[in-house]
This record gives structure tokens, sequence and C-alpha cells, in this order.
């Protein structure tokens, strides 16, 4: 079976490594050597974490022959983000509630003491 | 390993019936006969998705004793859109690009003709 674009995406993200790495591609192109540096992890398990993201559409890969840089391809995150988007008015209700408590119980606390 | 929470969330959400089951919860409480009605899904089926959500803090069940209808917890939702939000200056960024590129074709086809 075929998966949808938006489950590759959300399982690609399922992983902290995998995030980290889109995190470090952020702030620019990246070797799989550059990227394995700050994980302590083997070239093969990063190269394995890049070909679920680049299979996700995620990362891609530059042209220079000799680096391969890997590069962020942002505009899934946008898709991904825009489905959650949705449940915004949802999540934000449900903290509004938890301030609004919080704001009861300091107020009953100036009331009665401690 | 335990898995950290984020990594739950997003896998929980790689799946496009449980996104249809958050969907569907968005709009109220259900139990799961309730939810597995449109999607010609058996009970044991739509059981197990709702396990991985449960897991995942994204779905609680309510106190009633006889229907025990699953909720909706936001809260979890507006965390993994907080981890994509720190990109939105990214993919916006290439979405305005992309704008830019359409908007200078069409302004060239007006030039030259199609």
């Amino acid at each position: 079976m075929a998966i949808d674009r938006l489950s590759l995406t959300f399982g690609a993200l399922a992983d902290p490594t995998r995030r980290a790495i889109l995190a470090r591609l952020a702030k620019g192109g990246a070797s799989v050597t550059e990227l394995a540096e700050p994980f302590d992890m083997t070239l093969p398990a990063i190269s394995k974490h890049l070909k679920v993201l680049e299979r996700a559409g995620l990362v891609s890969r530059g042209r220079d022959a000799q680096r391969r840089p890997r590069r962020l391809e942002a505009k899934r995150l946008g898709e991904a983000t825009k489905w959650l988007e949705r449940y915004r008015r949802l999540w934000e209700g449900n903290y509004q509630r938890l301030d609004a408590l919080l704001e009861a119980l300091k107020t009953k606390e100036k009331k009665w003491g401690p």
C-alpha cells in the first residue's frame, strides 16, 4: 500500500535524531560526514536516517559531486504545520482554560492565605 | 529504549485513519462504535488505532462506564505545532520564492505571448 505524503512526513519526524538533523540543516546544507559529527553515530546510521528524510521529501541532495551536501526542503514541514493548525483553536482553548484555572487558584490563595 | 513524547505524537499522526479519528473527535467525544462507523473498519482495528493515540496522549477516555467515549486531548498537538513552527520562516520563504517565480513567469508570458 502506498503511504500518503503527510504520513511519510509525520513518520519521518517521529525520531529525535531525524528532528535534530533537520534542525542542523535549517542552518544550512551539510555533508553526511558533517552531519554525523555532533551525533556520535556511525555514518551508516546517519545515512539510514537521511534516507527516511529524503523519502519523505524533507531533505534533498545538492549537486556538488564531492560533498553531496544535504539540504532541508521545508515545504513538507509547512504542509504538516497546516494540518496541525486546524486544531489550533482547540489546543489554545485548552491552554486558556488552564490559565484561567491557575488564575482562579491564585486569587483563592490571596483571599484565604496559604 | 523509552520513546520521547514528541516522537510518540508524530508517530501517532503518521497514519491517515488516526488523523481522521482525531478530526472526528475534534467535533466532540465519540464511542468506539461511533468512531468505527464512517471508516468501514472492524472494532478491533479501530481499537488498535485508538491505543496508539491514547499512548501518545492525543486521546483520553471519558468517565461514562457504558459508552467510554473517547475525547481529543489537543495539548500534544499544540506541542507538535510549536516544534514545526520554528521552521515557519524557512517554508514560508520557500513559498514566497515560488510565488515570485510564478509572478515572473506570468509577466514574461504577457510580454512575449503564449
